[in-house]
C-alpha cells in the first residue's frame, strides 16, 4: 500500500482557526488571519475542538494519492460519501497482469497462500482467454478477485477525515482499510498537527470506546500508535 | 437481477408539487396541499421540469430492494453520494456457495463461458479450501470475483435517481448498471407518473446527447424502450 | 409556530430494522421484512442505536411544513445540509402585512414590546411606501426584519433528524429553532417510536454533556420534556 | 461588497487533470502529475470539459471571504449545501452600528432612499433600546433587517463552483448574489484558468438558455463580461 499527500489547502490550521474565529469577532477575515499566531492557533483550536464544533474543519482539503489497495478496500472506501474519488477503472484498463494484496492471515499459512496463489494464477489465466476469445475488458473483469490491486485520487475535508479515521482506525474496522485510515493519519498529522491532534478511534482520543457490547476491548496506545506509524 | 420498490413516500407528485407551490404561494401548505388536484399537478410539475427547478423533487424518497446483481455493478452504484445503501457484507456472510452474474458476451460465446465457468468453479473450492484451513471470511473473499452476486437496499431521492437515470440509462454505461437504471425507471414510472415522465438518457428525454464526439450514435426511441420496459 | 408532519416514509421502524439487517442475514429482503414482527424490531433497533450504527436510518425520511417561524430561525435551519428545503420566497410575494415573531424576553418587558412594535410598524409602512413608489418587492424586503414570518417545507431522512435533534434540543440552541426542534422530535415520536427513541439532546440520551465547559449545567429531565412536549 | 480569495489547492488545473487521467492511465499518480505540461493540460481539460465530466473537479478546493453583502444575500448563499461556511453571527456580535447594503433601484430614486434610510435609522435606534432594556443581542437582532451587512467565509470545490456560477451569473438571479458570483468567477477565474474556462452562464457559455419561456432574452456577451469584470 501506497499513501502520498498529493496536495493539500496550504496553512491548513490557520484557514481553520481563521473561519472559525470569524464567527464571533468583530474584526473582517484578513485581521483575524494576521493575527494568529501560531500560539493563538493552538490555544483557539484545542477550545474549538473541545465543544466538539468541528464546521470550520471543513475549509481545508487534502488529497491522497493511494495506490497498491485492493478492490475490497475501495468498495469500502467509497462508501464514505462526503468525499471526492477518482479511480482507475477497469472498464478501460487491461488488466491481464494485475497485482493483488495478499491478506495477512493467507501470508502467514503457507497452505493458504499455495491455494490463494493457486486460483489468482487461474484468474489471470481466465481473464487473459476471455479477452483473447474477443470478450470486451469490462467483461472479462467480471473474474477479477477482489484482492486485485487498485489505485484511486481521494479528497477529504478535514471534518470528513476526522470521520473516517475514527471509524476506520478501529480495530474493528477491516485491517485493510484500517492501514489506509492510519497511514492516512500520519500524512495529514505532518502538514495539520493541530487539525488532527484528536485524530483517530475513541480510545486513543476520548480514552473510551462507543461500541458498547461490540468493543474489542483492546484500546490503542499512544506507545503502539507511536511504534507502528511514528506519530502519535 | 431483481429490483423491487420496497417503499417510497406516499403520494410523491402531489408532495413535490406542493413543496414548489408553496414558495410562490400566499397560502398555507395545507391549503396547497388541498388545492392540487391531478390536473393541477400535471400541469404544474410539467412547467418545473421546462424551466429545470428540480429542487423540490427532493422531498419524495424511493426505496429498493436489489438482488442477483455482481459487486462490479454495486462499486459503480455505491459512487452516487446522494442516496442511502446497505448492502449484504461480504465480511460476516458465508460466501461459499456464492451465485455469479455472467455477462451477455460471455454468455453468448460457449467457448468463453466454459473458461469463465472453469473460473468461477477453482475461485469456489478456493474460498472453500481457505475457510476450511480457518482463514477468516473477510479474508477469504479476497478470492471473491466482480461477478459474486450482492444484494442492497437503496434509497434515493426523485432528484437524485433524475440525475441517476440520465447517466446510467445512457448506452454509453456499463450494460449491467444500465439495466438497473431501466428497471428503476419503470419501477419509479409506476408510482410517480408525472415526476419521471421525463426520466431516462438525454437521447430520449431531450432528443440530443450532451456526450458530444462520444455520442453512441443510437438515440433511444419510445418504441425501443417501451418494447424492452413497457413503459416509455 | 406550527409544526406539522405533512408526509413520511411508511412503517419507519421497519424500513430502518430491514435494511439493517439484509447486511448481515443469507435471506432476501423481502423474507427479511417479513420476519420483523413488532418485538424483532424493537430488539434489533436497540442493538444498532447502543452500537452507533446509523447510516440505515436514511432509508426514511420526514416531510415537515413548518409556519409561523422567523426568517432568523430559517437561516439557521437551512445551515442542515443533508435536508431538502422549500421556502416562501420574499421575492415574489408581497410581504406588505407579514407576520412577525415576537421573542419572548421581548414578549415580557412592556417598554421593550412597546419599542419593539414601533419598530415593526415602521418597518411595515417603510416596506409599503417603497413598493408604492415602484422599489420591487425583491429590493424593499431589504428593509424586512429577521422577525418577518416565513413558512417552509422541510425533508430529512431519520439519521439527518438525530443530528438535527442532538444539536438544536440543546438547552444552549438559539430559543426558536429549539422549540422548532423538540415540536419536529414529537411528531416523528408519533410515527417512528422505536427510531426516535433516543433522539433529544445528550444530556436526555445519554446522560452527558459534549460541550464541555460550554455546559449549560442543567441537564434536561424526562420529566420536563413530557410536561412540555407530551412524549419523553 | 468585498470578495477575496483567501486561499485554494494548489495548482488546481493540475491537480484535476491528474485526477482524471490516472482513471484511465495505467501509470501512477505522480507519474501522471509529471507528465502533465500547460499545453498537455489545456488539451486534456477541454475534452473533459466537452464531455461533461466534472466529477474530478472535486478534487479542488477555493476559500473565499466575502464582507459587506446582505443577510437577504446569506440566506440565500447558503442553499449552496456542497459548499461549507462560517459566518458572522448576530447572536454574539453587537450589531448596534450595523452597515446595510442598499439595493440600486433605491439608491437611483431619492425618495426611495430617504424613507429606506430613515427605516433604518429606526431600527437601529430600536435595537440600540432594545439592549438598553436588558433584551439580549441574540433577541434584539429580531428588529433587524435583510439590508444588514454580514461576513462570512465560503468554501467551494471547482464543481461546485461551476454549479454555482450557472445559476447565479444568470441575469434571473437576485441582482445581489448574481454580483457575487460574478466576483467569485472572477477571482476563480486568475487562478484556474482552465477549470473555469466555461464557467458562467449558460448562454455565455453553451450560447443556450435552459429556462425555456422564462428566459430574459437578453444573453450574456464576452464584451459585456469583459467591460463589467475584466475577465471573459
Amino acid at each position: 500500500m501506497e499513501v502520498k499527500l498529493l496536495t493539500y489547502t496550504p496553512e491548513p490550521d490557520r484557514v481553520v482557526a481563521t473561519a472559525a474565529r470569524l464567527c464571533y469577532a468583530p474584526q473582517d477575515a484578513e485581521t483575524v488571519w494576521a493575527g494568529f499566531t501560531r500560539e493563538k492557533q493552538e490555544e483557539f483550536l484545542g477550545r474549538l475542538s473541545a465543544y466538539g464544533h468541528f464546521s470550520p474543519y471543513e475549509h481545508v482539503s487534502f488529497t491522497f494519492a493511494v495506490a497498491g489497495v485492493s478492490r475490497a478496500l475501495s468498495h469500502q472506501l467509497v462508501r464514505h460519501r462526503i468525499a471526492s474519488y477518482s479511480q482507475r477503472s477497469q472498464r478501460y484498463i487491461n488488466e491481464v497482469s494485475f497485482g493483488v494484496v495478499l491478506p495477512p492471515t493467507v501470508e502467514a499459512d503457507p497452505a493458504a497462500r499455495e491455494e490463494f496463489e493457486r486460483v489468482i494464477a487461474a484468474i489471470r489465466e481466465g481473464y487473459q482467454r476471455l479477452t483473447a476469445l474477443g470478450v470486451p475488458k469490462e467483461d472479462a473483469r467480471y473474474l477479477l478477485p477482489n484482492a486485485c490491486q487498485t489505485q484511486l485520487i481521494m479528497t477529504m475535508n478535514a471534518r470528513s477525515l476526522l470521520h473516517f479515521m475514527a471509524l476506520r482506525c478501529c480495530r474493528r474496522a477491516q485491517w485493510e482499510i484500517r492501514e489506509l485510515a492510519w497511514r492516512v493519519r500520519a500524512e495529514a498529522l505532518k502538514v495539520a498537527p493541530l487539525l488532527f491532534r484528536e485524530a483517530g478511534p475513541p480510545c486513543l482520543v476520548r480514552g473510551e470506546c462507543p461500541e458498547g457490547t461490540m468493543s474489542c476491548g483492546r484500546p490503542y496506545t499512544k506507545a503502539e500508535v507511536e511504534a507502528s506509524y511514528g506519530l502519535a
